[in-house]
């Protein structure tokens, strides 16, 4: 099933800029998807008005809902939650009323996360929503849950989050078969601490009979072995920032190494078309939105640091879920692996 | 207490390549230790003597033990510490017996581990050794443990790795005060799992007493914002494997980027000393010697697939613990830390 047009409900008052970012950004994702989304702005009309104005191709296609109360970045969640006036709040209600298909917000995480699990509510039979990104790997990109929404996982849960990832890569990404993998600390079937075979055994067994790929290791990851990984919330915010960290301190010594020396100045030049490819296919800015995967509505988080483009790529994550009906398919993949556990049946590669 | 003149016990069999790559690595190893270290070889002496004659460095101070079994790389744990001819296991009972202060191995992780732990047993007080090494940031180095040892772990633990790997910034590296940081999902001391939380209010008011760093995220590994990154042996295993994964994805993309045209290529010759300086900066080989830190005894782990210079800078690993007492430094102050923790008095800054 998948949607012509939709409403995507901006919580424009998120993030370390606000409206001056998130605006532009909506009127830059229409590039790609012109004619296919409209947006409710949800926010200070005073500072989203006089931005609308200069922004002719949002014309016609935005309304504004404005709101007084704002989430702060260090507010706590347990309080963010109760207040009903803030645009994260009403923009996530949109979602749940059914005026728009979707919500990006670059705001709290934390309040983000309780607020739309409080009113959006799991899918049916999820216990827990999962928050998933997409990564870049030698091999294209890999979707990966959890990044940090359950630091304590059981086995249930890790199954879940590789039917959430395995609907994804292939709803969204069109990958007919996607190979699934867990992260652990060796390939070998008896690596790991309990949990983590546990989940794999059922994932073998009863969820991808045949097309299970395995365990995938740290180093895995980069390569690109597996379309979907599916690890905890702890390790997978750590493992997530690890690499962006390795990422940074390799191009810091790699501007250093270029600035040392006048060859080396002079090489840089030269070569300098070839890096800014290397720069773009690491860029963070592309891979920005977290997907709140297992509620029931989209719900997407941009990184709060992000500019224009980044913010951009965050509204987009959120209108491609929508338009592929993926909310709809994991409902529907879900429920057939509840009923497959509760009979103890094998299934006939229906989750594939 | 430091030591000046030890003898290392090297098992020669382990490793992808054997005594071929080992013996030249202890040679090797000479150019930083000559004078202050002997070697036990353990493996077999029909491999061992005809490389012996190739280097004069190391005559009048090698002995062979030969040793029939050898470890493979496959082989279960749970056989390999039953077989007694190894030249695994022959080498730490030399450790055991006094005959040598350190045993380094290039071989099977676990069976080196569960051997090592079967045979030496843990300085009174630990409950389990971790595996620990250090790792290149943008300021210097960091000591990381555990990296796979103990996938899961208690608080308590935690608290021990703490201690070691302070112990180890203090003695063998030399910094004073050691900055010690428990890796977790965000900075704020309410963040993370129980246990986690758990180990840093130990750590803070009973351990490190106005000394303990707090909680660092994935991306402060790289930034080297600490000495000493504590974290469970699954979720180190998987932040060491991404770091190095996404360092070679880095080093393809650079490599493909400078081959893509022909600026590129001159740029490359231009600016090839400058680069090479990086490729130096993060080399793998230079950072090669997990150590065993909690047991009673030095036992250091090579990378399996190192070569000549990889293996040296493990047996340096090895002479540097024993060099500067690190277990009699350690020993000490765990039966510290556990008088503190029984007593549940401030202890006056003991453990810096």
């Amino acid at each position: 099933m998948s949607i012509h047009h939709q409403i995507i409900a901006l919580d424009v008052m998120g993030g370390d800029f606000g409206p001056e970012v998130v605006i532009p950004a909506a009127a830059l994702a229409l590039d790609d998807m012109s004619g296919k989304i409209s947006y409710i702005f949800f926010g200070d009309e005073n500072r989203i008005k006089p931005l609308l104005g200069k922004y002719k191709v949002l014309e016609g296609i935005s309304e504004i809902h404005h709101t007084s109360g704002i989430v702060t970045n260090d507010e706590k969640p347990s309080v963010a939650i109760r207040r009903k006036d803030t645009s994260l709040r009403l923009a996530i209600e949109a979602v749940k009323e059914g005026r728009a298909q979707s919500i990006v917000s670059a705001g709290n995480t934390g309040a983000l996360m309780a607020t739309a699990k409080l009113v959006l509510r799991c899918l049916p039979g999820i216990k827990r929503p999962a928050l998933a990104s997409v990564l870049p790997t030698r091999q294209g990109d890999t979707v990966m849950l959890d990044l940090g929404a359950n630091l304590v996982c059981d086995a249930q849960m890790l199954v879940q989050f590789a039917v959430l990832g395995s609907v994804y890569a292939r709803v969204v990404k069109g990958i007919d078969t996607p190979r699934v993998g867990i992260l652990n600390v060796g390939s070998e079937d008896m690596k790991g601490p309990d949990l983590v075979r546990e989940a794999a055994s059922i994932l073998t067994n009863i969820v991808f009979p045949g097309d299970y790929y395995g365990f995938v290791e740290g180093d895995d990851l980069a390569e690109g072995l597996v379309d979907v990984v599916v690890t905890d919330g702890f390790t997978g915010n750590i493992a997530l920032k690890v690499a962006e960290g390795v990422s940074k301190l390799t191009s810091h010594y790699m501007k250093e190494a270029f600035l040392s020396s006048l060859p080396a100045k002079m090489g840089a030049v030269l070569a300098g078309c070839a890096l800014k490819k290397v720069k773009k296919r690491m860029d963070p800015r592309y891979y920005n939105g977290g997907m709140f995967l297992g509620l029931d509505g989209i719900c997407v988080k941009s990184h709060g640091g992000m500019d224009v483009y980044g913010v951009s790529r965050a509204i987009l994550v959120a209108a491609h879920l929508v338009e592929q009906g993926y909310n709809s398919e994991v409902a529907h993949e879900i429920a057939l692996v509840m009923n497959q556990q509760s009979n103890g049946i094998e299934p006939e590669g229906v989750i594939a």
